[in-house]
């Protein structure tokens, strides 16, 4: 008699432990996130085009009435987004998609919801000129401001050589800053060994995304699928199964995806997969933001894409281990931008 | 014949510096800064209030839709202001007033325009729930949204004691904050003994400021009157000669000044004077940044203020003075905002 209450106690203890079964680190479809991205060969990484791209991230000289940086969309303080539904640009102007994480974005094959960026250095030239968003009216326009502000003049000279200040190089600055933003997360010393960096609810709600199947297309360094050469991506087509009500519910049909973007109807509703990194930060979800919570976003992932109806304790399961890829960027120190003496810039309007 | 080129050179090089008289510089009526402001009995300064401060003055969710924070119109990466004319708060709407810098703002006696908080605490309420700034509809919003921070509430307890997340130490922790940018400027280190401090041009400046007879308002440790109990300011009417061309040009009149805080008709027209420390940063000049440049501001004050047209080398000179009040904030760390697991608490309208 004596000996039941002590038996329930052990069970209590260890029964999650055995509530699931996990396969040998080596064998998961992960990888452990590098400490450093490597650069492309035009643009190789150093210490001044870090700091120099870090000045331009958060200068909201950068859109046309010095209202919004790149920072706006993409807090580093936060989580690299805005945690908005969809981004507000200048003169409150709202734009179609939900400002994907800064974070890690270095590891991705190609940029934006719908791939329309190969790159980073791509990537940062499409917000400068985007009505809604920094609402400069050309790249010309965005140089020829910068070169007003003695400063950035003489860092581009120093970074970059004599007379470089372009929008090629301010691309490629803002890049390399960008390239300094990497969040090892208590899973990636998981994958490197550590078993003990995981508790035992993420434990759980690892074995529950292999058993579920999400694994499908949420694999590799950023969880979005196998590593590809830069400009391809593992496309996936969302929603996979429309007949959910969740697809009403979100109006997840009403945005084309990559169709947009090559304007070939067969790539509709058809997404980069978004990383999982940093997944309970970047709230609300989807490309469209419609979904408040993490635990919304799960159970609508799992019935949209792969038809299935998983249980309230599956989802905790897999918020849980969702949890252990919340990261740390590195310290950093405040920019100080340079600044126009005795002038301003920015619209007066 | 020889000599003759030598000669100009001798007088070239030192023209400038027998071209003016400055007294002793323990007669000057200026005061150095000091590299600490005293912080208020009911609100001492501690490191991790600091910390929890730089935080909230951060971060945008203190703002109704989650895109403005303190530092959206007093940015710390630049002139503590936002270089426009007038401030962009919330869904694109426009202040009444060109914000003032926050660099220093500790050693102020009153706070705003026209002077309408006494302390740097009583200011940080303001802009939170004002429907054209940050947009909050009420304090208790501000508490509550906070509240549903884990990071914050832990915070609050850690500085505060447990259960003191109120909207008055929210104000204090934002105070503690500002008490800590501080920017001392060449100007200071001649102030303190260093002649050499100020190139010559400066030097020519500080005479010309004195002889112009500016400094009758602009004195003592921010160049804004003597120093005074908190609560009480050297008040001008600006302007004071409303015979000039340049009352309309810049449209003078239309703005009350501090009769809007008291109500009162005789405050009609009447200022803080504003600080001169970093004053080369801060452009657009005036209550309704309708001035664009250095140069002219300084005109327009001699003409307004003064009474006086004053010569373009004496604007110049003044200019150059000014320069020597650009300071420098002690280098600081980004903050880290606390996150809210899975859920964002920004609208998403």
């Amino acid at each position: 008699m004596k000996l039941f209450p002590i038996l329930l106690i052990v069970l209590t203890i260890t029964g999650s432990l055995i509530a699931y079964d996990l396969p040998p680190i080596k064998e998961l479809p992960f990888e452990a996130l590098p400490t450093k991205p490597l650069s492309p060969k035009d643009n190789p990484t150093t210490k001044v085009k870090i700091e120099l791209g870090k000045q331009l991230y958060f200068d909201p000289r950068l859109s046309i009435d010095g209202t919004v940086s790149c920072n706006s969309c993409h807090h580093v303080f936060g989580s690299g987004t805005d945690n908005r539904a969809l981004s507000i640009g200048v003169r409150a102007q709202k734009g179609g998609r939900s400002s994907p994480t800064v974070f890690n974005a270095a590891f991705y094959s190609v940029q934006f919801w719908d791939g329309r960026a190969n790159t980073l250095e791509d990537q940062a030239k499409g917000p400068l000129t985007n009505p809604i968003e920094m609402g400069m009216p050309d790249h010309a326009s965005v140089v020829n401001r910068l070169m007003t502000i003695p400063g950035y003049v003489e860092s581009f000279d120093q970074v970059f050589g004599k007379a470089q200040l372009n929008i090629d190089n301010v691309a490629k600055a803002i890049a390399a800053f960008e390239r300094t933003l990497i969040t090892p997360s208590p899973f990636d010393q998981f994958l490197q060994g550590n078993r003990n960096a995981l508790n035992d609810s993420q434990k759980k709600g690892l074995a529950t995304i292999l058993e579920v199947g999400c694994t499908s297309c949420h694999n590799g360094l950023l969880m979005n699928g196998p590593e590809m050469p830069i400009g391809e991506a593992a496309w996936q087509k969302f929603p996979t199964f429309t007949d959910s009500e969740y697809v009403q519910k979100y109006d997840l049909l009403k945005d084309k995806g990559r169709a947009d973007a090559t304007k070939n109807e067969e790539d509709a509703h058809f997404y980069r997969v978004p990383t999982w990194r940093n997944i309970s930060l970047t709230a609300p979800y989807f490309h469209n933001g419609s979904v408040k919570s993490l635990e919304e976003a799960v159970r609508v992932m799992a019935k949209v894409q792969l038809n299935k109806t998983i249980t309230d304790e599956q989802v905790q399961s897999i918020v849980a281990f969702l949890g252990s890829l919340t990261g740390e960027l590195p310290k950093m120190t405040l920019p100080k931008l340079p600044p126009t003496s005795g002038t301003s810039l920015v619209g007066n309007d």
